[in-house]
């Protein structure tokens, strides 16, 4: 099955289950960018963030016999819901393995969702042999957070949306700005896009000093982050672009853009103001990019994808004291 | 032209300006209530609340000629933003005689779509005096902010949405709680749900000490508020239910549901958290009704409408301080 085959048959899995999320812009947002800023709401998805997409799209594909048994997936917090919400949908058992360190909103809203979590050390523990080890034991199958066709195909789905809402707009070529961690996102929109609306181009955002695809796609080859932590934008901080998603970036996106945390932070509030959206600090990212980088993008249109929402109140308390 | 064609014509007029606003709903919301709760976003409207519903509505049905010499309004804030960009869309001037309290978001988003912003003292000031002599002197068509056909015809448009989106969700009975002012909004979406989803009973709702709706109902006739200020739901303190608004709400509408301004705020607290949006405390009385007052309501499903969002970052930020 070529990819948009496999994007189209996850929408067809997806059904009615998951939202088709509204685009939302404010002419104040368009002033500040100095050109027309549409922001896809993700953060408006079920779970909070786009990960339901993914995590539908690969449990909804996997053999009944053998999913009846469970899912295992690893996850500081978004990828950890979508994944639960679908486990719960379909009926299974979720164990979701946490660093110990994950926000608690993510935490909260994991265990709401019936999942059972275990909990590991990033700095102790080793997170693959305790998943393989459950998964062994219990016949689980893995759901990986982006570097799986399937999760790809699913993340993909919010691309056909872009796609259709665009054209809806009269918009045929932009800029699509889109939060970068592992790449399962991007690369699933850009796929989409390829196929729905070649005049739209993706172009991944990260915080700076997380650039990993950023540099990556400017090497042409797969960069590391130096660290790990130390970033309020936990949802996309990853160690590298994926084996399957970098290629995919190579060929279909334009070059990274890479905002500062306080530019991140203005863009919650901005969102807060003017669109009456909650974002995470990690699904800002390509907000702020479209507002506070506009000389990086091309176009009378940017459309930047706001992926999540799911943010403790004490970080959220902080954008609001940006709030002007 | 009856009630529901007013309200179709509308709808027509509205065409694709203004958004459908999605119904949001989460599994933790469900738990609170003790039982399903659908959210209409209209926080997610253009200009952050219904009101751009009715301030177009109005505005499109003036002559051509009359209006284009221009539009006034009273308002604190939200009516005042709907106006304000319904008369920019048409390419007219608007004039806004605001208090001089009005919230600063209020202010300054009413400023920004383009409206010239009279102020007034509310205690020392004749608003309607001073109105009357711009409206003269200038040619201006007063757009009042609920009790006229034609703006309820606007607010109902949600109604026509809220009946869509019921009937695709499956829900044919449900109390349909609504935040109330002077009645506009409640009004038209009762007249709405009339003609298109009779099962659906609306509901008002309003904070305690400032519920002059549901006092008027028990009584069969209009009561008013004792007193117009100290609530920090400024959207909806009116005086009392309007004179075209009461009789609609006294032959549709259920009983009306009082809040305290802590259950508003934790009302809030929770959109924020399980619907990633922004609600103010005006446009959070239905939701917390829905969530903390669940035996006021009837059957398996209450549809809250949530119906702005206009709220100054310091307001917001004691709500997240009820986010545990």
């Amino acid at each position: 099955m070529s990819d948009i085959d496999m994007i189209r048959a996850a929408r067809a899995r997806i059904g009615t289950h998951l939202r088709r999320t509204p685009i939302l812009s404010s002419p104040a947002l368009d002033a500040v960018a100095g050109r027309r800023v549409l922001v896809k709401a993700e953060c408006l998805q079920v779970t909070g963030s786009f990960k339901a997409r993914g995590g539908w799209s690969a449990i909804s594909a996997i053999p009944e016999e053998r999913r009846a048994r469970g899912v295992i997936a690893f996850s500081s917090g978004n990828h950890a819901q979508g994944v639960a919400h679908a486990a719960r949908e379909h009926g299974i058992p979720a164990v979701i393995l946490m660093p110990k360190d994950a926000p608690r909103a993510k935490v909260d809203g994991t265990r709401a969702l019936g999942a059972e979590i275990v909990h590991f050390d990033r700095e102790t523990d080793d997170r693959d042999a305790m998943g393989a080890a459950l998964a062994e034991k219990r016949g689980l199958t893995l759901v990986k957070p982006f570097d799986a066709p399937l999760v790809i195909a699913g993340q993909g789905t919010a691309g056909l949306e872009i796609a259709e809402q665009a054209a809806d707009l009269g918009v045929a070529e932009a800029d699509v700005l889109v939060c970068c961690g592992g790449g399962g996102l991007t690369a699933g929109i850009a796929l989409a896009l390829e196929a729905e609306a070649p005049g739209l181009r993706v172009r991944p955002c990260e915080p700076d000093g997380f650039d990993d695809t950023a540099r990556s796609l400017a090497a042409g080859e797969i960069r590391r982050n130096d660290r790990l932590n130390g970033s309020i934008c936990d949802a996309i901080i990853t160690p590298q672009p994926g084996d399957i998603t970098f290629p995919i970036l190579k060929r279909l996106c334009g070059p990274g853009l890479v905002v500062t945390e306080d530019e991140v932070l203005r863009a919650m509030a901005l969102a807060f103001r003017h669109l009456k959206i909650v974002i995470e600090p990690g699904g800002a990212v390509a907000l702020a990019a479209a507002l506070f980088r506009p000389e990086a993008a091309q176009g009378d249109t940017v459309i930047a994808v706001a992926t999540g929402g799911n943010v403790d109140a004490p970080i959220f308390a902080r954008a609001l004291e940006r709030a002007t």
